[in-house]
């Protein structure tokens, strides 16, 4: 009885090009996107990806490689992967799929990852309208800790995630996503619930052939044109998971997906070291390349039984999860609190995506006074093992929005003490991240009361 | 050397009315309201409080008291409590007061609680355009345990926390906050950033003397005609803390409040037994009478020490809190995830309030198959312990909330398996709140593709 | 419908001596000690009780009362409590008896506790041969936390629990304890499995009128003089549960009692603030007087059920319990390691209490480095939250015991860092406990490395 | 700037025996084994490790390789490995050696893992006078998980850890080690301190050149026989560390070694997946190869600094540590007690080691309730992350142990409940471990209440 070991379904290596790979990945949610391999529930199968730029980013002191990222190609996704049954029947349309996180981790020889905020102009990021300019950190692995010489001072174990997973929809499914992000784009600015806070970002990416890569597709056939022209993006989180960023999406989780084509069709990438909730940077998670090891189990009807759809259509739902047993422990918190009032005083309607604008500001400014940079603090924030809560959602007209950090990843105590944060001598400064000029013309975020008071 | 015992600084008998306490609370915000009490930093004080509502709802089966809550007559706070130093040196405006939460707790005699969702045409709540209807449950305290008669198979451990707790503001601060609010209002329905998906509540609260209890000011005064014109409402949580409903406030915190005027004029109320992230049925905490035992200290200078303002004055700051070591330990979690594509399946952007709208939707619908109805599952969802998370807000156009239930609360498993929830003989029904009937005529939010099927 | 608040079984007034209460209190274990009270499963029972010494210790800055302590008037106990079902009929022999705690406190008005080692004629502790004077430190109660003025620098929150509860034997039982303990007090120090390593604290302690309390009993009859020959002593846990002393008895946690006479008598005292894993200078925990608010649940036929007697009676059994929900979280452990090898160097074999008293001196010597001196840390050690485990039990000939410290319990860090702990100007020197002289003359265990240098 | 990867110091083959290895291994510990590798501080190491047996137990399903393993052949360590600092300056006598465990896993390829208890007369275990004979119990790893075909209904996060690691002992230290167990074995089994509780395994082993393997030294030199004929077994933990068998001394923990030879000579190995505190079977974690991932650090002078050595010598050290953050989270545990009273009855004196026992014993019993074999639940304690506690040490006569188990890992409630366990279908059967006969003449503790019951 030989030893159980992982199937080593997909592998990838990080020295070629995606369309280099032996399985080649995919970078958009089609149906008709064939699957590169086909696995068994019950089976322990290993998954490797590259990072979600494919190698766009460097292992060096530049932010010139994020500020010229090529976002049409990115979120290489390793699959679909077919999943059947022990007797070989196929999940089906209808089906709950669970796929258990039973390892995940760094490619061996290849440990170590970048947390960025994109330029203005090209992507952006949660604060764009603060920090137009495009920034870089690159943190090493110590095993389960990451440190980076972008941001001395901090070390915190790692909730490595896939910040990507989900199954292929269906043809209807995506002529939904289609139908509806086309809408909010044609609607322009003044169609967005946001009202102009964050108005310079992109307000969704439209079906693009341009960049597209599509697995197993002949890249020269009118198929591929085809199905290029319609499949979706992989930005947004859908109801099909796909890029969540959820960060609790860690060893021991759970998560169950509902199948919208036959083999459920399942894809994963965009692997992260660690990630705070909102990813708020945008390129903000510790971004790297990496490994699954997964098992599948499929749950019969289980959309009927377990997920109620909401919307137009029987398709309009969400997975679920259960959170496994090994995210890190910490048991002292920071906490920072925002209310739906932007930077210019104005009064917004419980609106917690502004209240946690400010609630991240907040805690930008606060720790920049122990000897950081804000962008420093940005990336950080993006990054480590924070927790971003809507803590009131219902007292009209403010929601209230906190952001706790754990204090044990800093070697000084940034909690509040009579007589203030270290000054003179015994403020530390610490570095900062490699930064690239903004060279657009949008205008940033003034806050008001610092009179025009640098970053 | 006497043992040390809490200095009792304001007590309150429930069996009496707001305007018959002895030291009588207020439930507006203004500078000019006296305080009632003075307290030196170091010295462990008591402080009782009654329900928010001051008696108006009742330990019975009936939801009639909830649906005709008077909420102009809401908030008692126990205060304004002046603060002064070893010295007798009043905290002054610039300073910080760091508030320690050294116990929390009902009133002796007094060991119970309700929640409830307020009729849709008197105040609403978060899904109140599903949910129209008053509906209440009561809840009983075995210690740290409570449990309700009206939705059974549920206990929890208390995490027991002011739902309103903060410093007087100053004039200038009371302005900004009726200007702001004032705009908003004025602005209508379309000015809102919600985009019409909770369209049928108060946008805000302005001032307004009905109802008003001003403490110690003479009823019959000039000075209290005016005061209660300008008064704040106590709703909202803005720059002074107050009625952010932030569970973690709970027993061993220390919160860093902003000092606007001399004496910080520290009130507290609104204690709760319990509540989830958002308390998202309102009047959704388990609301209680309740005492705390609290720590002053004042940090000098603190204001511009550690707090950056960001608006268009030196006001515009939020507290900052540290979370106590004594909060109820889960290990075990079931996660809902939201999207900001709404009932209708209309695509919002980066909208927070509307994915963790779905994430709550579906957490209903997923519970209620397990023997409880919608309006025990909504209710059990404002109070207890579940966490709700902004997990991913910079992926175009999606912002994506989860929602987080420690499964131990439940006395059976309702995690997803095989062969679908209990059904049949199995599925034990599980009673009901108390409900009230919804006369108005506003429309509720139907899901399409349910076709009309209730709730 | 009122609310539902505890009944007041058992009150207990601390101005007043223990045979002064209105509910009188017990001492020693009986079966025939008469209930002072009886109570119905599922009602919530409010049980107060008085410190364990009946009021002997002072919150004073003298060691005079700890060392001159009489602990033949020791664990005064509020009960015994007969417990009937919702008929009326009262809990039997073979029964199980589940006790849940769903609060515990200190009483109103009485805020504070001591820890103190016993004269090592008179009582001892676990390091008596190291430490064999009196000593005593009182703390002070800021809601959750504890703080000493005899031991500046720390703080901690309580893990609230009574180191003594449990039901009242049988005569069979209470013969099958007073046998063996005799047995093992006649066969004098050659007949212990400790080796002479604990050589000079009293073997057990048997029987004895003097001193007793027997509750409802008349102290001048017969019935008083049989029952008092009888009896057995507190200080041990026995098959009933008794002076467990285990800390996470606390708030939330459900006890299984096997029930040995009808109405199950059951009988609680001893409250502690905090404790460590141990108790290691014996009066060791925050010992305070304090309340009990508890639900009983009779299981009928549990004992056969659940517990497996072991030895030659059905009676050799012991209580199960399981933990509750609130227990203080700590992330950062500091921990030291014990192996089976005594002072002198001697190799012990497997003994994990040779093991556990190495792990134990080996922290104070630590921590004595910053500032305290060994008295403050041993009786830290006794009372802080720290974990004691037994680590490695079966690799002859060493087990290995480890000692867990939570680090956040410090205002400094007490880790090692490379330069040592801090020295000179560095160090600040943090008072000490109250201490008596020890004027025995048993000898002092000397570390023969130390060559004499003083604790 | 090329990424950071582990600097993988020493490979091994698990399909070569221990002396086919690259690097060889050692399986004593002696001044003169040459190191195999130097390492300096900072640099991340990657060290590989075969299992304690050196392959000498099968992925199958008979107990005859337990039965008859050669335990003259055993922990075969990784190591030495020699550390010097940045200038290349070696540890040196008087230092600590800080080692931070980074990462930890089991060999790609190899992921699996086996529980045993050894047969009486070739080994034994801590309940050995209950369960003579071999038993053994295969775990396959999903990830972070194991589960055993042996033991079905069970499932638990691994909390990886090396059972050895530790530091070379110098010439002094061995001899002291050499001379103290043999007294302690000369003495013979009246010298032990349990009084005869576990009378039949071996005292201690001594020195013996059979089985050795000293890894570099040639091995047939009069060096080697020298060496052999002096170096220590490596069975018990010591004051380098050792066969510490501590559970938490896994991902991320940071452990300070004494440094007795210049180069501290670290060796490390007898990875473990998972084990309960006390590794009660002995074979008891969950045994495998696997690779460490370290960063050492050098604190000159730190053994005067932190230690205190306590005994006749300046060497009578132990180290200390830090807790990592990753450790499986559990809330929900049913705890059993245990007090020094053995199972035929009689009064030991403040024993952990027989209050162990008894709740260890207990434990067995109660789980054995729910469908599984007595043997099958003593290799799962052995194995599951179960915490085992001295609660109380002082209470004279009883020591008071307690064994914490999470009910997390069952798939079955195993909680106390009215009616009592699974009876008749109810009641599903659990398969068994594999077992081989006791073909020995010891005789069997019997529980003389059960009256011969087989177990």
């Amino acid at each position: 009885m030989p030893p159980r070991t992982p199937i080593p379904l997909i592998k990838m290596d990080v020295k070629k090009a995606p369309w280099e790979q032996e399985k080649k990945p995919h970078n958009r949610w089609h149906p008709d996107i064939p699957p590169v391999a086909e696995a068994k529930v019950g089976d322990l199968l290993r998954v490797e990806t590259i990072d979600w730029t494919g190698g766009q980013i460097k292992d060096d002191d530049s932010a010139e490689d994020i500020k010229n990222v090529d976002l049409s190609r990115c979120h290489y996704l390793s699959g679909p992967i077919r999943i059947v049954d022990e007797q070989g029947v196929p999940a089906r349309p209808g089906d709950l799929l669970a796929v258990e996180l039973c390892n995940l981790g760094p490619l061996p020889g290849d440990e170590w990852g970048y947390t960025g905020t994109f330029d203005r102009d090209n992507g952006g990021g949660f604060l764009t309208d603060h920090f137009p300019e495009a920034t870089k950190a690159i943190w090493h692995f110590d095993g389960i800790y990451a440190a980076s010489r972008h941001i001395p001072g901090v070390r915190f174990a790692g909730l490595i995630h896939p910040g990507l997973i989900g199954t292929a929809p269906s043809h209807e499914l995506l002529k939904i996503w289609n139908d509806r992000e086309r809408t909010l784009v044609e609607g322009g600015e003044g169609s967005t619930t946001l009202g102009g806070v964050l108005h310079t970002r992109p307000l969704a990416l439209l079906p693009e052939p341009k960049g597209a890569m599509l697995g197993g597709l002949p890249a020269d056939s009118a198929e591929w044109a085809r199905v290029a022209a319609e499949a979706a993006r992989t930005i947004p989180g859908r109801e099909n998971g796909g890029n969540c960023d959820i960060k609790n999406l860690s060893r021991g989780c759970k998560v169950y997906f509902p199948v919208f084509v036959e083999g459920a069709n399942l894809s994963m990438g965009d692997m992260h070291f660690s990630q705070g909730d909102g990813e708020v940077s945008f390129c903000g998670a510790i971004e790297m390349s990496g490994f699954l090891e997964i098992k599948c189990e499929i749950l019969r009807g289980g959309m009927d039984q377990y997920l109620t759809p909401m919307g137009p259509t029987k398709l309009h739902v969400h997975p679920i999860f259960e959170i496994g047993p090994l995210e890190p422990r910490y048991s002292e918190w920071l906490v920072f609190e925002g209310i739906s009032v932007d930077e210019s005083g104005r009064q917004h309607y419980l609106d917690a995506s502004v209240a946690y604008k400010r609630a991240v500001l907040n805690a930008i400014d606060y720790l920049s006074k122990f000897g950081y940079t804000k962008q420093q603090v940005y990336l950080l924030l993006s990054c480590c093992p924070c927790e971003g809560r809507i803590s009131g959602i219902v007292d009209v007209p403010n929601a209230v929005a906190t952001l706790a950090i754990p204090v044990a990843i800093f070697d000084q105590d940034v909690r509040p003490k009579p007589g203030g944060p270290p000054v003179g001598p015994r403020l530390l400064k610490r570095g900062d991240v490699a930064k690239a000029t903004y060279d657009g013309s949008l205008p940033v975020t003034v806050n008001p009361c610092l009179c025009g008071s640098s970053h």
